[in-house]
């Protein structure tokens, strides 16, 4: 049977014009994470990922909200390109009051949005938010504390999580954010709260720039297969020396220290057979045309992730 | 029997001038790094510390050095302070070949810098190398490699550490610097190594900067006491936002985000005796007066370190 999908530039073995050209191929399971071409409109980054012959795509609520979300679904729908992840939910650190009802709320709102688009999105879409956990409330020093009302509102969220079909997966990020971003710092610890609640509702985000220097990192990889409990691989590099903001610090993969090698054969053998992100956050990145960056990643990906999987 | 340190100026009850003049007086336990007022010389810092009332300093090659070892242990000895750690040796992650050689055999020199320097300090002086494990080697991705190369050199050394009665305590160094400073980022794995020796050869650095966001560090402080493998605890904050040279990111314990509560009453649990550094890496701290640095070392550790002891 036709569907409608078939007739889509990079559906199936119609890849998009310039994947053509005698440029590598992208592998299948790469999918860009629209912060890695942060200056493009969604429409942009649709454009340019299906150009590239890439077949799935990582969104951001904020490009989403500004076009519309009935929109961009229906314009991720039109690129026939899969729905990789939402980036991003959590923020779920500040005591109980305002704040803390206004995240939560806004976390249902993005697992709606999140299914909306994983529907939109190609056949092999994830219906998956990425979490960040979120900053010590200003003033607060309680890190233990905090860390448990990141769990306590994941367990508010896990019922409307299951009845749309979106997965909540908790990042864990470095400790360098612990104070400022995120006090979730390793793999271990998200699968700990995520192990909590049932495994289609709650896993776990491992991205190789976070948690490359865990010295449990495989082993806790190896764990979050067991349970089913990857929800995304994404990848970028540690580059050093670090920029004046660390957030900045990421390079392609094999531009900076990590050996994706290890990391990727441990994903791999842990079953995880979905998407893989590249998210880079690089003002040099960020400022180079759009279509280099995007075949940068490919290559980048061809060249340090893919002999692995 | 008096003894010639007894009549040092703050020896016993008899306190450094400035500390008699209404400040707080300083916990006695407390020790100045000598990093944290970095340009000092040996001497000043020799003589700021003991007119500060404080009882204990920690000491750097390189100052040391500059002196001379002899004539360094023969001034630290003249002040009647104790002395708390050599800062520093490590740097263990290179392969076989001279570089690795230049190192073990620097260590082996660190190890007697430390043992003569505590038997020149007061009584209670900790003879113990500060180890940092080393970066990544150039070009290299190995991370698993490189500590074990790590516990290689520390095995080496052993014997020598034995024979001279100083403890090798290898400080896990926050994850932000794994690829270009130290391969060792927690205390569970500098524990997982320390545990390989003696307890009298190798213990571990408790360094609260290091070590904070870790999830773990208080069931692995635990099991540090448990071995007998606290060789150091050391203080200063964790301030946002961090600096250019994130090194430098670190303030008088108070001043960031670190809840030094229930760390300090860990280390007290663990049943560590030992003095408690104050070692910051902050240009702006770098640039006060010395007085004042010292000082402020005191009120610090009186208001959130010395509470929980």
């Amino acid at each position: 049977m036709t569907t409608e999908l078939d007739a889509k530039p990079n559906a199936g073995s119609q890849l998009g014009a310039r994947a053509t050209e005698g440029r590598a191929l992208p592998h299948p399971r790469l999918s860009i994470n629209q912060a890695t071409i942060k200056y493009a409109s969604l429409d942009e980054a649709i454009t340019e990922t299906v150009a590239a012959g890439i077949r799935s795509i990582g969104l951001w609520r904020e490009p989403v909200a500004g076009l519309g979300l009935t929109e961009s679904a229906r314009r991720l729908n039109d690129s026939g390109l899969r729905f990789s992840s939402l980036c991003r939910g959590g923020f779920f650190t500040a005591p109980e009051g305002p704040t803390r009802r206004r995240a939560i709320d806004d976390n249902r709102r993005a697992i709606e949005e999140a299914a909306t688009l994983a529907r939109a999105g190609a056949p092999g879409s994830a219906a998956v938010i990425v979490l960040v956990s979120g900053a010590l409330p200003e003033g607060s020093r309680d890190l233990i504390g905090a860390r448990e009302r990141v769990r306590d509102a994941i367990g508010e969220l896990v019922p409307d999580a299951i009845a749309a079909g979106v997965t909540l997966g908790i990042e864990p990020l470095h400790p360098i954010f612990a104070a400022d971003r995120a006090v979730i710092s390793t793999l271990g610890q998200a699968l700990d709260i995520a192990e909590e609640f049932p495994a289609e509702a709650v896993g776990t985000i491992v991205d190789a720039y976070h948690v490359w220097w865990d010295p449990q990192v495989l082993e806790q990889i190896a764990r979050a297969g067991r349970t089913g409990r990857i929800a995304s691989y994404q990848v970028c590099d540690w580059v050093t020396p670090l920029p004046q903001d660390v957030l900045l610090g990421r390079g392609q993969p094999g531009e900076g220290h990590i050996d994706f090698e290890p990391m990727t054969r441990a994903v791999a053998a842990a079953g995880y057979t979905g998407d893989i992100e590249v998210e880079i956050f690089n003002q040099r990145i960020w400022d180079a045309p759009f279509a280099e960056t995007v075949q940068s990643a490919i290559d980048a990906v061809n060249a340090s992730v893919a002999p692995y999987l």
